[in-house]
């Protein structure tokens, strides 16, 4: 059998997240595994790299899938691209080793956080950025950050429910870049906890605007408890940008 | 009384163009007036630079409005925003001159022509730009669009019916930008007639995919009839970037 590998970029507005849900109309998963079931003619599995949330996008998300069909890559990117609606892409395809699991296999991810930092909207980025009109201190915000590098346990910034499962992770890095009104905050790590990049958000801009000292992030830290930290920022601004194997 | 004028920034996709038309819930004009009117307790006419067409957006479109409202610019300019809908803001708005009108004072304007020239569409750009897959030669398009530079009668180039007004018009300059997939055209000219920019888009994308040679735009000016141009490409990659006075 042939191992598919795709890399797929989305505008996540439309959708209830990436992964299949019974109506497959409304996840991308769902959307993907339609169009390719129908390209092979049989029903077909398509393994993500992970969950993303409803309304978050992506331009770098990985999948893979296994198929006899009599198609080379290029057929098939073309087949895809072709039934897929506007707002899915697969930017890439190969065939790969068998071996090769989109989710078994990660070694990390590269996420990004986009605030529109202006008390004046913007109508082209509203969509893919969250509004934040207070001003912001991006040097407040890089100290906070760097309490947050390293292995940690995320517990306090995670809306995970059972606890049966490891909360500690590590993120590799934390960077913020202003490009005009716009602040993207880039986070690499080896894995993410249930909304911890959106709870890490709001903890950041309640430092960043002066509401919370750097503290605050120590304080969530030893409290271990989801209420403490800042507020879950909307899905709308974050972006799974790429996927490390 | 004062006269206030305005920048403004839309997204274009959800209007019927810039015009006031019986439903104003669906122009550009519309909304401005029926909030300013709100605002100032009276029935206020907004004065734009000129139309757009239905789907076009603007960074850039001049506006202004005469009243003898009991507020300042930057109360305006709160208010304004805060009742307008997220696709259409208000980036500036200032006091000016009592004789300044925004239709009559025009020197030129710049448009930008957005086509995204590759065979992989992009889900986040899809509604901003021209998806043209066929490969472009930039170079044929330059030597053609130095033809179209200068003052001619632009006849063949428009959609215009009655021909009693003159449709003689001058183009400063056209220039092409290339980032990454996306071509950027630049036009900047004292005035364009209806769908110029649209329909001398279309026409520059058939010399640039080899279907005509640069020869074409003299047929054009030569013919001075629509059917011989190029189509009129959508007007979500059209946007109206500055108005000169």
């Amino acid at each position: 059998m042939k191992n598919i590998k795709m890399i797929i970029e989305y505008d996540g507005s439309r959708y209830l997240g990436w992964q299949r849900l019974g109506d497959s109309d409304k996840t991308i998963q769902g959307k993907l595994e339609s169009v390719i079931s129908e390209m092979v003619g049989s029903p077909t599995e398509v393994i993500g790299s992970g969950r993303t949330d409803a309304g978050t996008h992506a331009r770098g998300q990985v999948a893979n899938f296994k198929t006899n069909v009599n198609m080379n890559s290029s057929e098939m990117h073309k087949y895809i691209n072709h039934y897929l609606p506007q707002d899915i892409v697969v930017k890439e395809i190969e065939e790969v080793n068998d071996r090769f699991h989109s989710r078994y296999n990660v070694k990390g991810k590269k996420y990004i956080y986009y605030v529109w930092n202006h008390w004046i909207p913007s109508p082209f980025d509203r969509k893919y950025s969250y509004y934040y009109a207070e001003k912001l201190d991006i040097e407040l915000m890089n100290k906070a950050a760097r309490a947050l590098i390293g292995t940690h346990d995320f517990i306090g910034f995670s809306s995970v429910k059972k606890t049966n499962k490891s909360t500690t992770r590590t993120i590799e890095n934390i960077s913020i870049v202003q490009e005009g009104n716009m602040l993207k905050f880039i986070f690499i790590g080896e894995g993410f906890l249930y909304n911890m990049i959106r709870i890490i958000m709001g903890t950041l801009l309640e430092i960043g605007s002066g509401q919370k000292d750097t503290s605050y992030i120590d304080q969530i830290f030893e409290g271990k408890s989801r209420s403490i930290a800042g507020i879950t920022v909307p899905a709308q601004g974050l972006f799974l940008e790429e996927v490390y194997y």
